[in-house]
């Protein structure tokens, strides 16, 4: 029987699975999580985890095998892995949290397949017309949160007023800030700008009597530069947004790099300099923004990326934890109540 | 009587205008344009316009001034400026591209005002549902170009096929190259990915017998980091990406200048590294792709970022001059009659 916080794990799941993962879990038990009591489950293939485990002491320690042939690809579709996923290391990682042996589960494995089946089985909170996906994304003091950044290609009204509750208390949970700003991405800051559906969820919002710090629209160079500490969208805008921004951080990796090198002076300063990059690259380091976390479920699923490392998995375990640890379930479903029970009193229809 | 290409310009329009519009000219003319026989129509206040001219002694020599007391104010509605505009710097500079007294017009000023004055004067071009912003886009290797930024929030099938053949001819203008490659900003790379208008575009431009380079989907990330020469999209999501891939670029400049500050190392480098941040900017500087342009009316206007100093203006005039003298509007004529006719002959309905 295991002790403490259960941490289910799809241990098959990612481009370096399992190795990134069970080093990422004896990263995670050697720096942000000594000492603390969570215990793992590893779905996957018992022979190579028993190989990997070997090498990594504490992990195994604190872990259990639960042992599965099958694993989910990476470009495997979300209605294939469906079909023929079932008993699956991500499935049985799913399972866990809906059966009530792990308070959480995370994988790195293709986000499609995670999201259809954490669907079908934990399925929607009650008052959550659709989950979505949340990223946190690295900005000048700390991280904001951006919501949908992939589960849902379009986004009504309604929804992206749930997004709206379900991100500003993810925000809480994680950075225990008391009243988080939360801005609806659009064209334009001001009133009437972007398509119908934003206005209607801007308007909703403005009305609300709940406890929410709705600040107005905000736009695009606001997320890493702007005060919104939650930012609201439809899963295609916020996947669009976060590639580009990777795209832009490692173009500028690149030309940093071009920079350093051509001068004639970094023949003398090679050493100097390298070490402003690393501790630029530091800041601006995904992994520390790793762990995409799946918001509106009946259960928690942090996807990692699936071309993390070791560290980047480690912090998406970190993130995991400390949500499995905080009361933001409870908080998401008082607050969606009071969401919907407004929406009858005014008689908003999205 | 003017001799040579003649630029209408929007001398009001601006954070900063009319100081750095000329002085932007100026800088244009010692710089890019030097020995160009452009000359310029210069829309504003007289007295202004003749302090500034005393200290551009070439800009004076090219220019003629046609006052007007009234502008277009940074935050006037589209809707406002049009019932009250007529006559302004910004109206009467697009009225000359109409008259035929100027080939180009370039404004600092207002986007929605200038688009909507634009639209109403220049009328789209036939075959041209709507016209879109371009922007250009630094990469790795050069420069992408990414429509719509901001024209239209929303586009169906049918003008996303028409964004791609106007931001093709206008790549083409601009780069000179032959077969620049076109893809389409969606969520995923692969097949099915995205909502139902991007799939039709998708097989609209597959199907295809024109001589377009189209080579499917791209993510977030290609925009800077991939392939693809022109990235088609509809206006929210082209401005979102935009305005993140800005915010992207600052957040790091900040962060790249705390890691050179906060080393000890600092003290005794701080000139060397200057220099390397020096050429960073330089390579990044948004000064260098200053200048949306407004596709697919009878007449080009281009848009310099409102606040712009002298060398961004001087940038934009440079790429207006460059494309007025190219034959892109006639090639993108003849493409899109050739696409409107393949349309009838495929039956294709967005």
């Amino acid at each position: 029987m295991l002790e403490g916080l259960i941490v289910s794990i799809d241990a098959m799941g990612g481009d370096n699975a399992p190795d990134i993962v069970i080093k990422g879990l004896e990263h995670f038990l050697t720096h942000e999580g000594e000492g603390r009591r969570a215990r793992f489950l590893l779905h996957g293939n018992e022979a190579e985890l028993k190989a990997l485990l070997a090498k990594c002491p504490r992990t195994r320690e604190r872990s259990e095998i639960c042992h599965t042939d099958m694993k989910i690809s990476m470009d495997e579709k979300p209605s294939q892995a469906l079909r023929r996923g079932k008993g699956s290391s991500m499935w049985n990682a799913i399972a866990d949290v809906k059966g009530g042996r792990a308070g959480i589960a995370v994988s790195a494995g293709n986000t499609g397949a995670l999201m259809a089946m954490s669907l079908v089985q934990l399925r929607p909170k009650q008052g959550v017309r659709r989950p979505a996906i949340a990223a946190q994304w690295p900005r000048k003091d700390g991280m904001a949160v951006v919501l949908d950044v992939g589960a849902n290609v379009e986004a009504d009204a309604a929804q992206l007023t749930e997004f709206a509750i379900l991100g500003e208390a993810f925000f809480r949970a994680l950075y225990s800030k008391e009243s988080p700003s939360v801005g609806l991405l659009n064209v334009g800051s001001e009133e009437g700008k972007g398509h119908a559906t934003l206005q209607l969820a801007h308007e909703r919002l403005s009305q609300s009597q709940l406890d929410l710090n709705y600040t107005g629209f905000v736009e695009g160079n606001d997320i890493s530069y702007g005060d919104a500490d939650v930012i609201v969208t439809d899963g295609f805008t916020g996947n669009i947004a976060l590639k580009t921004a990777e795209g832009t951080a490692k173009l500028i990796e690149v030309f940093f790099k071009e920079a350093l090198s051509g001068s004639i002076w970094s023949k003398f300063t090679t050493g100097l300099n390298a070490l402003a990059l690393r501790r630029l690259k530091k800041q601006i380091d995904p992994r520390r923004a790793n762990g995409g976390v799946f918001l509106g479920l009946n259960g928690i699923v942090v996807k990692s990326h699936g071309g993390t490392d070791a560290i980047g998995f480690s912090n998406a375990v970190n993130i995991a934890i400390g949500l499995a640890e905080s009361d933001f379930q409870t908080v998401i479903s008082e607050r969606l109540e009071a969401l919907h029970d407004e929406d009858d009193n005014i008689g908003f229809i999205a």
